[in-house]
């Protein structure tokens, strides 16, 4: 980190300041400018709390140098990590072929899930996506049919191969959904759950990290390097909008990440342009963003009869839309070397 | 709620929409406009779905009319709501008198912790803060003292009198924390963990509940719906600050979120201005604006030597500003008829 | 629009609404609900202030049914407006073949402007962009070389054959850049400044119009309006990135506007991702997401050696990233049935 | 700057970036660090572009130390700016006393203004505010008298002693409303309208700088400086709301950024809570928390009839709300050791 003094700031207070660095086990290196003093602190601070720096006398802030998460950062682990999604398909996310997973917000009855499950499969997915424990809104709202519908996505994939992607809210669900799911997600609201971070950790299927709706990718990291630092580095990062002012979507689809978070971690980055956008009519094209621009692979909702659908109606597409798409995709992730 | 349907849309289009509200258990109203034919939806549809409509072929959107909290609203309950903080003092929030909180952002160790308490108590707080369990951003930073901090925290309310305010991180931690806190604080980045939301609420003591960084405050009513459909009416709301563009601050403080939660809840509403900037330097002048605009109460970090904090050192104010600003709050107090 | 009166408004309230819908010379439709009383308003109420309503006795809020802007929407235009470019090279925006343009932030000077022009058009582009008068943040910075940069954009032009577009940015410039330039660029900063907007529209030559950093989409297309209600209907949206917490990239760019704006308007947009990212590595990339989301073209900072540009070097590419840059772009554009 | 280098950056590639320093004007001082070389520029690089070193092979970030502006900083001049408002009172902004502005949105008609200015000084105020022309968001609605509201505000002036704000929407108009006015206002759209803050700065009336909806506190600060660089120094800033996600009201009005601007700025800063929330029930709590924090004064849309004012009505209080709220701020105001 970097201790910029304010101008006229004493030579005790930057030898306060010094000292404070000393004591946490680094070594200074003081500039001195024309207007301001500098400290310069050599030696990994990455761990220390760079906040109490700030509120000492003379100085003015404090610059971060060294990226706060060390496991999930590509200066630690340079080639790019695979993660293999499970099921018979043999779907990953993070290699040529990207991840497509599609399927319904929630789980709602056996049929209907079995039948688009079904033709999730034949669009060519390789993922079925589906919420058994369903984190809304409001307390009124469907919460989701529980273990019942973790069966019912374990049946889906008896039939199909699809791999079961599937959310769990709360360190007494990992188990639960562990058993039945092959990649646990921890949804936006939970990205900053730390316990449920730690949970999701320690046992070994994957997890897929939805991003926050106000978290910053350095935020997103750290929550994955939490998962990381309990022994599972089997994380696929999942943007799925972040909040801005805007209202002609729910959420605004930042698609710069992708690349970003390809420049500076190791770790697949898939898109959600149904939680991205919040509109049925806007997530094609936002597919087809997500694939151009390198994504490791998309989440999509998809409902045969959105109309009548529990949650999410609005921003999921039919199996015909679907199926039409994927054509479009292919077509684009071969102008970017990549595969569906 | 209200359907707004595109310009030509058909008739067979509007009948659609008409079915599916009538489906639903509600009427409709159809108002045929020069430009646009509208549908108003007669009946309580606060607990529908309204997503799912918005994807209809013919529907351009679809605008809700009734708040979908109901007994976090004004109008269930006319009469303002004071939340007893608990501890011998006797402080509330809600009421004529302000709940004034202190206390560092995490318990340390027990002497230092002591000192502040009483330091607190001196300046005219009835209620401590401190964390024993700390969220933190990153999985290597200090996370707490666990139940060592509780207990710490107990014995100062012994020697004080004053309410134990801390925060409660996942279900499992629920009933501890209740054992030894006069009130349970659910954090920003746990706004909208809903299965911790609801085992706040299945038991009886206060809930301060923090706004998530990013919730709008009809998100932010609707967590504390969550805690009060399970039984628990003693909710606190706080707001601690919104993430936005702003850079010389760490949050961005939205004040007029008081006045406006007043006008539609009868919920308590305290400030952080600790959190809500993120700088010692903005804290006292933030105290002064909350408790002008008619915020119920405050919450402020504090701690004797904020260099060597182990958490939030750049946010606490010494226990001898904490001191001063409390005259001043008092006669801003006064001047909106309120006491300290 | 639609008025919610609030939960107990009297009749007379009612009323009171009643006659202030019916000065502004509209008509009222009353729906009694269960819990509230809505007002339907009847007839084109698009250039009416509804916010005086808003603070009326018994008013909750006001609701708008018909977009504000009416020229610059596909309701009243369906088929989609292509805009030429001028230049003897046939470009335009809006039709099957997407708009390339390309060149330096600013000019600075002769024989480097005529170089990097050769190479954009080398590159494939129709339009050099290249900006004579510079609005920067700080009044000390490089301002522009003002007429002398615009001589050198028109003789770029007679070499080349690529329409001029460049900055205009005030009221005073309109004739002379007009005099030059093919295409008039008003920038971000000044997408509000409605004397502006005015007197672009009352000159013949396209506009290429910015959206504001914190501009809806509404206020977007109103300014497009201010424009085309002059009598220039030659309006190409350009999105150039928004302002919201990330702070990874200098502007968020949220391409879903894309779509959208397609949606709602009949005008061409394009994008702007050296603006929209802020960092040359990410320029590509967002280059190909664009146009695979269905932008009509490309506005792309390039720069033969950006370590020594004036303005901007962060994020120009070089001439030899967007000859290759292309290639993959023609590939995307083929999947989504366009050209370059 | 400090500029940080890659993880692995080559020793010719910080030779690369030492050149351009020393290019410049500057010079260097490199700290090689346990993970990172990091080297520190000496010298006033406020005037230097630090983009284009961004881009340099070898760099991952340039960080800013020294603030872009130079006469807006307290750190080049200490005492505080006291900005006199004109008119007979003796109002000013920036000394002990506040500068208390109100008026309507806009000039209707003469009675009514006068009637309302009467109303306005009755209240304590000593400015009065009106626009006279007016940016509008749709070309359809009202925009304004033009010269004959200039006239009408002259008139009040006459009549009550009220100095007049108003409001300069291009060059073209600087001069002719300079001849009526006591204060030339800039609007929040045109804050970065470079060429009207020149215009303005080259007159010598006051100006009241508002702050643009997504402006950083550096950028309103530039904005000021372009003001003060032509040699008008007496620039008053107000802060108005920002954007943000926040749906409840029109703006978010950010109050720390009082206490803030006074920290690294002498000039004064003064708070509109009308715009600022958009909604006349949240204006007088907001007047409160803005005197509260250290506000050098209000500016507060007044209106005798908001139910048929022709802009804005949903924000402007009525004369008796603004005479009971004056009462409240002069207790709150004593107790910051200022008066009204």
């Amino acid at each position: 980190m970097i201790i910029v003094m304010e101008q006229g700031a004493t030579r005790s207070q930057v030898d306060y300041v010094v000292n404070l660095i000393r004591e946490m086990g680094l070594r200074e290196h003081i500039i001195v400018g024309a207007e301001r003093t500098v400290v310069g602190v050599i030696g990994d601070d990455r761990q220390k709390d760079k906040d109490k720096l700030e509120n000492v006398p003379g100085v003015e802030k404090v610059i971060p140098v060294l990226a706060p998460y060390k496991m999930a950062s590509r200066e630690v682990k340079k080639e790019r990590t695979i993660v293999p999604l499970g099921g018979r398909l043999g779907g990953s996310a993070g290699g040529k072929k990207l991840a497509l997973i599609a399927g319904p917000c929630s789980v709602e009855d056996r049929s209907k899930l079995l039948e688009i499950a079904h033709a999730v499969k034949e669009s060519g997915a390789t993922g079925l996506r589906g919420g058994a424990f369903k984190p809304r809104t409001s307390p009124y709202a469907f919460q989701g049919l529980g273990e019942k519908g973790l069966e019912i996505l374990a049946e889906a994939r008896e039939q199909t191969g699809l791999a079961v992607v599937t959310e769990v809210m709360s360190i007494d669900q990992v188990q639960l959904v562990a058993r039945y799911a092959d990649v646990l997600q921890v949804g936006a609201r939970n990205m900053q759950n730390y316990n449920l971070l730690l949970a999701v950790g320690e046992q070994s299927k994957p997890v897929l990290l939805k991003r926050g709706l106000s978290a910053t990718l350095e935020e997103f990291l750290l929550a994955a390097e939490y998962v990381i630092s309990r022994g599972n580095g089997h994380v696929i990062l999942c943007e799925r909008g972040i909040r801005t002012f805007e209202t002609y979507c729910r959420n605004t689809l930042p698609l710069a990440v992708v690349p970003e978070a390809h420049r500076i971690s190791h770790l697949p980055i898939i898109v959600d342009p149904s939680q991205g956008t919040g509109h049925a009519h806007l997530v094609p094209d936002m597919c087809r963003a997500a694939v151009a621009c390198g994504a490791d692979g998309l989440l999509i909702e998809c409902h045969a009869d959105p109309a009548h659908a529990l949650t999410d109606g609005a921003q999921s597409i039919t199996p015909g839309v679907l199926q039409s798409l994927t054509g479009s995709l292919r077509r684009i992730a071969a102008a970017v070397d990549r595969v569906i």
